[in-house]
């Protein structure tokens, strides 16, 4: 990349107040120009919506101070950066980073976040994109030694560049600094919720169901983020939105269709 | 697979009333045993969304006659499946059929769709799953020539199971059946939307946007889905719910983290 300071997009799905976008205002700033553009609201569980059935606000705002420029969307993650590319920043951004999210996002939750939502967003547009989240889901949850590592990875993201096609999903365990034992490059693990819907009456006589549940880990292997995660490293996953299953075309090319 | 006819969960993304499900729930009905459960309302571009800020509610309903049980969900797609495998089956379907849906979902449109998102569900949930879409919009689309395709490649789905973690992408081209050339085992195409906000002020003078925009396709890889669909073949594209971009985990170890 060149040596001029880099223009930095970020977004997140806990809302524009939430202490963890500010802790990644903090830290870009002094990596590049930063701009803003995250949802009016908490957007958590949101996958990869987008918004096609109502109009979105986008609202100029003086969230993080004079310096850094802001604006709050009505819409989803994904809404927030299309809408910054092409109607706040009139350009692609150098870079995308999304959150820092209040709590995991590690292994099957890549698919369920909306904190990863606007990070494939920006790869899917072309933008190198990263996406952090703090395993700790508290609103006071201490990003100060997330920040130490965002400022880290993101140094090395702007001097390597990512390969064609790829961001990143980076979890920082919710542990003091120094108990961080460093970083490792991981694989997603195989993992699942399994699903316990809390089944209640309403005052007039009605079910309605809360979604619960437990996160599932099958995975034992040692290359995973939940292996990293489990024993004190900051886990980075490299994503790709390629889903096809590549592997598997051999096999369905045998089938009598 | 078992000589018994499969338990078959059928759900989608346009919601319960529209014509994509009773073709798929007439074409299913000759295969096995059919529970529908899908959203009460038009559910588009959800993307993998998952409701944890409120309730779902669950209602039965008639709405394929007497023999196929039917429920209407509050949810997204992605909490049909949930709610029908923990609340109505109390077990796992030995398959999810989701759509068939008005509209294409191939390519990187895998990632927006509600109905593709249900069917990553089953998936995760080790369920053997299939999204279909037919490329027609409209709600008066004619599904026959997708129902003679659906009901080959569901027969070969139930015969042979589908490989480890891997669902499919199923695209019908919309034209007649006769002019259907057949299948194709497909790659997804490397192609994006390029967005065109349209900005409009509202009658007290604020702005606001309606996303619209224009599928491109950068790919002109012959083994795609968008060559495929373009070229008058079913295609089908196997999916996998494993975003790790294992190419690039090399690359990244090189890094000075």
């Amino acid at each position: 990349m060149s040596t001029e300071k880099p223009l930095i997009l970020i977004s997140n799905d806990d809302g524009i107040t939430a202490p963890g976008i500010l802790a990644t205002v903090e830290v870009m700033k002094t990596l590049g120009k930063v701009v803003v553009v995250a949802p009016d609201s908490p957007q958590s569980g949101m996958g990869h919506a987008i918004t096609i059935n109502k109009p979105l606000r986008l609202v100029k705002n003086n969230q993080f101070g004079p310096e850094v420029e802001s604006y709050q969307c009505s819409g989803t993650p994904a809404d927030c950066v299309k809408l910054a590319v092409d109607k706040v920043l009139h350009r692609k951004p150098d870079i995308l980073v999304s959150g820092a999210n209040h709590g995991s996002n590690s292994s099957i939750n890549v698919i369920y976040s909306g904190t990863m939502s606007a990070a494939m967003e920006g790869g899917i547009e072309g933008i190198t994109s990263v996406g952090f989240s703090l395993l700790d889901f508290s609103w006071d949850a201490d990003f100060s030694a997330a920040k130490v590592y965002m400022k880290r990875i993101m140094e090395n993201v702007i001097k390597h560049g990512l390969p064609t096609d790829t961001l990143l999903n980076v979890n920082v365990p919710n542990i003091p600094l120094e108990e961080i034992k460093g970083t490792k490059i991981c694989r997603q693990a195989k993992a699942k919720w399994v699903e316990e819907f809390d089944q209640r009456k309403d005052p007039h006589g009605r079910d309605y169901f809360w979604l619960t549940g437990k996160f599932t880990n099958f995975d034992k292997g040692e290359d995973t983020d939940e292996w990293a995660l489990a024993n004190g490293y900051v886990s980075i996953v490299p994503v790709q939105f390629d889903l096809t299953a590549h592997h598997a075309i051999q096999t369905l090319n045998t089938w009598d269709l």
